[in-house]
């Protein structure tokens, strides 16, 4: 699959050098640390919220800072954890009285760099919670992790938090809705393609001209099984079959629907999806109260689809309704 | 190619009812006519905007639809103009006293199903103009045009004068605007691979392993030559070798920088077209005042990207910074 890229060892410094050059009144890039934060963090009146996974999961994180979502993000190479100094150095830039948030989705390496450097900052005086989320219903436990992965559904985690630190709760505050959000939301995904590292060059795992990975996770990592590749109604069909029951999600609840593309898959698919899974959804009586249709946590340039569900409250509701500024333009 | 598709002849209109679904206060959907447009237009006070062209470049333009962008989109199928009848009962049911806008990307198939629609609703007593769009400077004429091709940089155009027409312009004042806008607007793409439409379920054209498109159209018509792909920076220095001179941009302007990505070529591979495009323009003494990085034009799953420049003045740009609702969520 061919990129663009100049050196493969320069693919995540790059694209952070563009996304602050897109965002000079906004944003701050810290190149020692792959850390990209808001211009006007840390802000003494707020917890910070910082995320940080492997990059090539883009928007995931590095896109998705400011005011309302993250504070800062702090990725490490392609598919690879951030570094602890980097988890460390993040979190003792993003300091407040209040204390810092830091999300990890569920992935092994994940939770040990960001455990050793909330470890290291708290031995400084540093208030720090971590947070994990881990929506993916497909696997118990999988290649990178112990228990489920976390995925696009860590979305709504950073926006409910995002919009509660912003509105000025506690650490201890922010922490229950992070959780009270990850405990209602699920979320699976499909490939229908391999993607493509930069520094491999070549299809990260071998899927066949008519197969597809259901259940795969975002580094490409294998599902609940490889399958022949079938009508895309079937196919979220039997995404939805395998993410209602596991709240599971009942007849007169309304729901938060995500259709997150994986990157190479174009947004016409991905409504295509959206329709079917709000019919199906409708036909059980769960009414899809907010819809979510578009790339939010990719797998370079996997093709491919998850599907994620989050049962709304009011609460939940009103922080996913509160404004939030990303480095992305709609237009 | 593997999609994710049910009835290819189903593609387009499962697409818009996904649109509809996922936007039931804010969109209408007309099926008989693929028509998407504002629940609450038209609008007696204002001029009605309305772009149309083949589906597949999406989100262009269906998904653009809202308050301070468009008023309705009028897409044909995947790569086909609208048929004229299409134009003509759009343009009915969007007209106003103030007039209908209707704008074209130059297309000959596309220009001649407006002209024939905008002669239909003439006939009828209502005012319409039709707005030309032509801000790709691959080539002069093309194997589907003649002149100019109209591509990404048309977002430009359905931003000002959306955000005009809010503000009251009459017919006129926003033919000005949207004319003023092409005139300082150009784009140039490159395609890494072909794409493939959904009823045809093979890639539309051969392109080699390593092998560029340079000066693609957004249906994969061919551009200004086939070469080897080189590294990200020496594309980027080639396609504004060709933007640049063009207009010309010169040391001192001030411009709005799009890198736009086709459709299977992910966000993260953008950002580091728009660092060196955004470096290229500082040596030139050309400042970037707008940024905009994202999939805004597409060509199906097609891998590759388009850069486009527009001149901004303080009109334009006042126009740009109105806001805008359209039907994708970043969150």
């Amino acid at each position: 699959m061919k990129k663009f890229v100049n050196d493969p060892q320069r693919f995540v410094p790059e694209m952070l050098e563009g996304i602050a050059l897109a965002n000079p009144d906004t944003l701050k890039y810290v190149p020692e640390y792959n850390l990209i934060m808001r211009a006007d963090a840390p802000r003494d009146d707020k917890v910070s919220i910082v995320q940080g996974s492997g990059s090539g999961h883009e928007p995931a994180h590095v896109m998705v800072v400011g005011k309302g979502m993250l504070d800062a993000a702090c990725p490490g190479d392609v598919f690879a954890a951030p570094p602890m100094d980097y988890v460390y150095e993040t979190t003792k830039r993003l300091a407040t009285p209040k204390g810092v948030l830091l999300i990890v989705n569920n992935y092994t390496g994940d939770r040990m760099a960001f455990d050793m450097g909330r470890e290291m900052a708290e031995s400084e005086g540093i208030k720090v919670a971590v947070l994990k989320v881990d929506d993916d219903v497909a696997v118990k436990d999988s290649t990178y992790t112990v228990g489920r992965r976390g995925v696009a559904g860590n979305f709504f985690v950073m926006k409910a938090v995002g919009a509660a630190a912003e509105q000025g709760a506690d650490l201890e505050e922010v922490v229950r809705i992070g959780e009270k959000v990850n405990s209602v939301t699920r979320t699976m995904g499909v490939a229908l393609t391999a993607c493509t590292p930069p520094s491999k060059g070549s299809p990260l795992f071998e899927l066949g001209d008519d197969e597809i990975e259901f259940g795969v996770g975002i580094h490409g990592e294998p599902g609940r099984e490889r399958r022949k590749l079938e009508r895309a109604d079937r196919i979220v069909d039997d995404l939805l079959d395998a993410i209602v029951p596991d709240l599971p999600y009942r007849s007169g609840d309304r729901v938060a629907l995500m259709v997150n593309g994986l990157g190479g898959t174009p947004i016409s698919e991905l409504y295509i999806l959206f329709r079917r899974a709000y019919q199906v959804l409708a036909e059980k009586g769960i009414t899809v109260g907010r819809s979510y249709v578009n790339e939010y946590c990719t797998s370079l340039d996997m093709a491919g689809a998850s599907i994620t569900l989050v049962r709304l409250d009011d609460e939940i509701e009103a922080l996913l309704d509160a404004p939030a500024e990303v480095a992305i333009r709609v237009f």
